[in-house]
Order: C-alpha cells, then sequence, then structure tokens
C-alpha cells in the first residue's frame, strides 16, 4: 500500500491518471486507487480493524465524528489550506506575490471557521466527537499544524482548541505530532518548482485569487 | 424522529440550542441531535439498516462512496448551495440586489465542479460510485435539483450528468424525485422573511459576497 502525499508531484502524467483531480493525498492498495483524506483514513480503519474509538461503531458516537468530517470540508481544512498556500506554498514555490486583500480575506474567514469549531465542536468536551480521540481529531489536527507552520497563532484567541490541542498531543504521544508537525514544517525547504510545473498550476492559481 | 430543514427557522433561539451552527438540516433523535447531511444520511443508514448498496459493507466500495461525500462538500455542495442563495434566496427571502460579479463567480466555480464530476465520478462509470446507486447519488441528485431549480441547465453542456441523472431518476423512482423537486421548486412561494430575522442573517449574507 502506497499513500502519494508529495504535492510537488501531483501534477506528473502519472499521478494524473492515478487521480484527475490532481490532489493529495492519493492511497494505492494493490490496483484499489481512493483519494480525498477522510476517504483513505476511514478505508484504513476497516481494512485495519483500528481500535473503536478512531471510527466508533455505536451509530450515535460515530454520527459525531462523521458530523465533524462532513463540516470540516468546507470550514476547517479549506481555510486552513487556503492559508498555508497563500502564505507559503505561492510565495515560496511560485515565486509570486499574494495580494495582502487575498491573506486577509482568507484569514477572516479562517477566523470564523476556528470560532465554530471551539463553539460548536469542542466546548465542554474533551475531544472532538466525544470523550475518545477519534478521525474528527487527527483531521483537524492536521489541519491546524499547516497554519501554525506559517506562523498563524491558534493558541491566542481559541483557549478550547489551546487545551484540547495539549490533550491530542498528550494521547498521541509528542514523536508521533513532532513527526506530522515536522514534515509540513519541511514544506518551505524544498527547492521552487521548474517553470514547466509552475505552467501546470496557472488554472489552480486562478482559482485562490 | 424530526428532520428539520426549513431553513427560514433555523435562526430561531430553539434551532441555536440544537445547532449552534444555525445550519439545515439538523436531525433529532430522542435526545440525540445531528447536523450536516452526510451525517445524518450515514446515521439512518445504520439504525434502519438499509440495503447494503446505499453504503457497502465492502471496504473499497465503502471507500468509493466516502470519496464522494468527502469530496462533494467543498466542490457541488458548496458551489450548488451559493448559486441557490444567490439567484433566489437573496433576492426572494431579503429583497436584496445581488451584484452580478458574485453571480458570474460563483457560476465559473459550479461549472468548475460540474466539469470534475463528469471527469473524476461520471465517466464510464452507471452511478458516482460504482454500478449500483449509492448515498453519493442522493447527495449529488439534491444539489443538483437545487440549481436547476433556478435555471441552471445542468444538461447542456454536461451529457454524463444527464445520462447520469435519467439512471437516478429510473432507479428512484419518478414520484420519489417529483417530492424532492417539488420542496425545492416550492422554496419562491414562501414568504419573504421579518425585518427581525433578516437582521440575524447579516453575518452569513456578508460571508456570501
Amino acid at each position: 500500500m502506497s499513500i502519494f502525499n508529495v504535492w510537488a508531484e501531483h501534477h506528473s502524467e502519472d499521478f494524473i491518471q492515478m487521480n484527475p483531480l490532481m490532489k493529495v493525498p492519493v492511497m494505492k492498495d494493490g490496483d484499489f486507487i481512493l483519494g480525498e483524506s477522510v476517504a483513505i483514513l476511514l478505508y484504513l480503519c476497516r481494512k485495519f480493524r483500528a481500535p473503536d474509538h478512531w471510527y466508533p461503531a455505536d451509530a450515535q458516537k460515530c454520527g459525531l465524528v462523521d458530523e465533524y468530517l462532513a463540516w470540516q470540508q468546507a470550514n476547517i481544512k479549506k481555510h486552513c489550506a487556503k492559508v498555508l498556500w497563500l502564505k507559503m506554498v505561492i510565495p515560496h514555490f511560485f515565486k509570486c506575490p499574494v495580494p495582502q486583500k487575498c491573506l486577509d480575506e482568507a484569514i477572516t474567514k479562517l477566523t470564523q471557521s476556528l470560532d465554530m469549531l471551539e463553539m460548536k465542536f469542542l466546548r465542554n468536551k474533551l475531544f472532538l466527537a466525544g470523550d475518545q480521540i477519534s478521525l474528527a481529531d487527527l483531521m483537524a489536527l492536521e489541519d491546524l499544524i499547516q497554519v501554525i507552520s506559517v506562523g498563524f497563532n491558534v493558541f491566542k484567541n481559541w483557549p478550547w482548541i489551546k487545551i484540547w490541542m495539549g490533550r491530542v498531543e498528550a494521547t498521541l504521544g509528542h514523536e508521533l505530532l513532532e513527526e506530522t508537525r515536522k514534515s509540513i514544517m519541511n514544506l518551505k525547504n524544498t527547492p521552487s518548482l521548474s517553470s514547466d510545473t509552475m505552467r501546470k498550476f496557472d488554472i489552480m492559481k486562478s482559482m485562490l485569487f
């Protein structure tokens, strides 16, 4: 089984054959190809019979995980990714300046999403979908590390997120979290793109501005 | 069990207590409250042991349903909802003009999403996640009916979508589909909002423009 997660390669011909959406991550398990991080996590849970708390068999507990996983797609995940692109990916990989107005708008939307994350999913709860860690927490953690890595202070205005993140770190172990952090932090040490690859990205850039 | 789906009521105090995100639909099953349409559909499938094809037990088949359900949130679902708001909800309920530039941008993004829907999920397939109808098809159908109801011609430029929709209609039966269509088509016959309710919507409107 392979997970393709190096985004600079996702415009190669081979990759487009695998995922016409040209998005990472993509998983390949034998001949079976699957995109979308949520779908991949659910598949891995099922295939390797992960402990129940990650995606509970109980319909109500599972429903609360599904609720977060559905909500985050067009909220936390989308806005964290956008801030990462505008603050780091575009200036570093494309050597292309980002208009301040775009960045301000993206930060405003991220701020609204973080407010909702606290209000709806975190207040008075140990983890995002209940009293045990689940796939919901993994997804949120990975998204938030992206914006923390580009200097966005998630902890300053969102005390519940700070407490929750400490709890997730204590549960997963510092080492595993460091590994995740490092792979995102190291993005900016990757060389910028060739002019050929840049041309292929033009459509995606136009979708951001 | 109740499903709350009348959006004009979703800013009432009672509703906000149920779902602080102020979004419909919300399901109430005894004391258990669940938001997000995907999470609700999955819950109903589990609770009522729906036939396997809706959300297959097989990890790979299920993975393909999950892949669509994850992808559509920030794509088809988001852009269909936006076009519905800009073309009907805002002018009809708020009696507020929508700048042509906003509508043009929303249509462009919807067009890109429909291209991706065909290319990635529909070409050479009977249904979105394989050769049987699943929750993926239900979600897509409901989103597309929204934009069809406001005069957006989904069939003109997307022949695969047209063929697929005919197949879904034949599978679900014309009557059930008519019922879904009618509830969306009838939205514009609902009276416009009181000025008090309009004030509560101000934040949401600012997120759209």
